[in-house]
């Protein structure tokens, strides 16, 4: 099947021209899509060279280029959209309905200025980060009583960049705790957790899942055995079960999903909004 | 200002939903939004239910709620979009003219299906924020030879939080290296990043707010001080330009922009897309 190029264009970083560009393609089997993001068009200058970019991109008869865009300059869009592709930009559909709505004109500003709230919210992120990184793999500083969310599971289950995600995505404050012998031998969790009992959420995963991830780290011995990680994550559910701790299957999960669940799941309020 | 209530429907995360309403949120200023996000709306009881909570929003002739939504099946839609609310939808603008393009029906699926490519990308996520970590702040390991690109600068310039965004939501391998007395008394970088030139870039910051983040960690003492705040981050810039290092100025962007900003400034290529 003959490629397509699907542009992602945007006058910031095209994070949300990729995102809802994605979620769009999904919707189309088959295709093939090459996807190239072209951020950053603040000017006319480089909106012109998108422009000439698109019309690149066909020049013999094949199909012509979607676009994706988020450009909010009347006169950058108008530029771009005279090129040889599908145009489709969230300014020029949805602005105007929300207009109306609001009762208000839209300022139509390119990057806008960052006040105090940006200041605070990336202040927000970074320290829920420096939580995360501080409270990884039950780290030694604990601070437990600070978190809005504790993960455990099994080594390898998808703890670390779920804590992560949550932090720089959502400002949340997220720790977590290895499961390993010592709670299963025993079956109990140790009182550090047990006093932090309702910000618990468990992670599990499939058996061959786990196995196939634990292999790209160590492709032999115990540690990625059949038999070593089925015990341990049928000892993981167990502990689970006894103590009531909400929990999620990652196996055939993004990590936004995973994230995204925990927040649905635990009612935890994010700290920061994209 | 009466609060005008924004929700966020989806029958996955709610993020490209979120990414969406925010980028055209930030176009009216002096509002007071007040956001909720409802994810994995993916039945008929469930689209009821979000429904109710619209149509509940605004009950004494308030201003009616702003709805953004990413419900791919026809019939959820419809019992949203009957609610009483501004309903914006991707789907219902988008894929009819991106059906007409691709001469295919789309599949109308919600929350497809995780194939081969998408464990493949979580695997590489995962490998990246490994990666990250072990290679944080000048870590013992120090795999530069691996890394896509090296960041640079100044203790709290935004390394770390910039690296594990990188790698999280690209899969890029970013490693990072804290600039200190040591080379800032000699002028000069260690052999280890010199060797790896053409992968660094530098991130700087105006001293007042490195002073602001740095005092948020400790409040008194040279750390924090203005005298070495501006001593530290003149000696970096001075090395970012004996050596030719690309830089950018953190102090008014996200941490999506500076990620953005590198990948687009130096050319590396992401290795998964969102």
């Amino acid at each position: 099947m003959s490629e397509r190029i699907v542009f992602f264009l945007s006058d910031q970083t095209g994070v949300t021209a990729e995102t809802l560009g994605h979620s769009l393609l999904t919707q189309f089997d088959g295709q093939n899509f090459r996807q190239v993001t072209l951020p950053f068009i603040d000017s006319i200058d480089k909106a012109e060279e998108a422009a000439t970019r698109i019309n690149e991109t066909a020049p013999d008869g094949g199909p012509r280029p979607i676009v994706f865009s988020t450009l909010v300059q009347d006169e950058l869009r108008a530029i771009v959209r005279a090129a040889d592709g599908l145009y489709l930009d969230i300014f020029d559909v949805f602005l105007e309905p929300l207009e109306d709505e609001l009762q208000q004109k839209s300022t139509h500003t390119a990057g806008r200025a960052h006040g105090m709230s940006d200041i605070e919210s990336y202040m927000k992120r970074i320290e829920a980060t420096n939580f995360a990184l501080a409270n990884d793999d039950g780290g030694v500083t604990r601070n437990y009583e600070m978190a809005d969310v504790i993960l455990i599971g099994v080594s390898r289950s998808g703890k670390t960049p779920t804590c992560l995600y949550l932090a720089l995505q959502y400002g949340v404050y997220a720790a977590n705790f290895p499961l390993t012998d010592e709670e299963f031998d025993s079956g109990t969790l140790p009182d550090i957790l047990v006093r932090q009992q309702t910000k618990l959420f468990g992670l599990t995963i499939a058996p061959t899942r786990l196995q196939q991830i634990r292999k790209e780290r160590r492709a032999l011995g115990h540690y990625s055995s059949m038999q070593q990680v089925r015990y341990e994550l049928r000892e993981a559910e167990r502990i689970f079960k006894k103590y009531n701790i909400p929990n999620v299957d990652t196996t055939e999960f993004s990590i936004e999903e995973i994230a995204s669940r925990i927040l649905s799941s635990t009612g935890v309020e994010r700290r920061v909004r994209p």
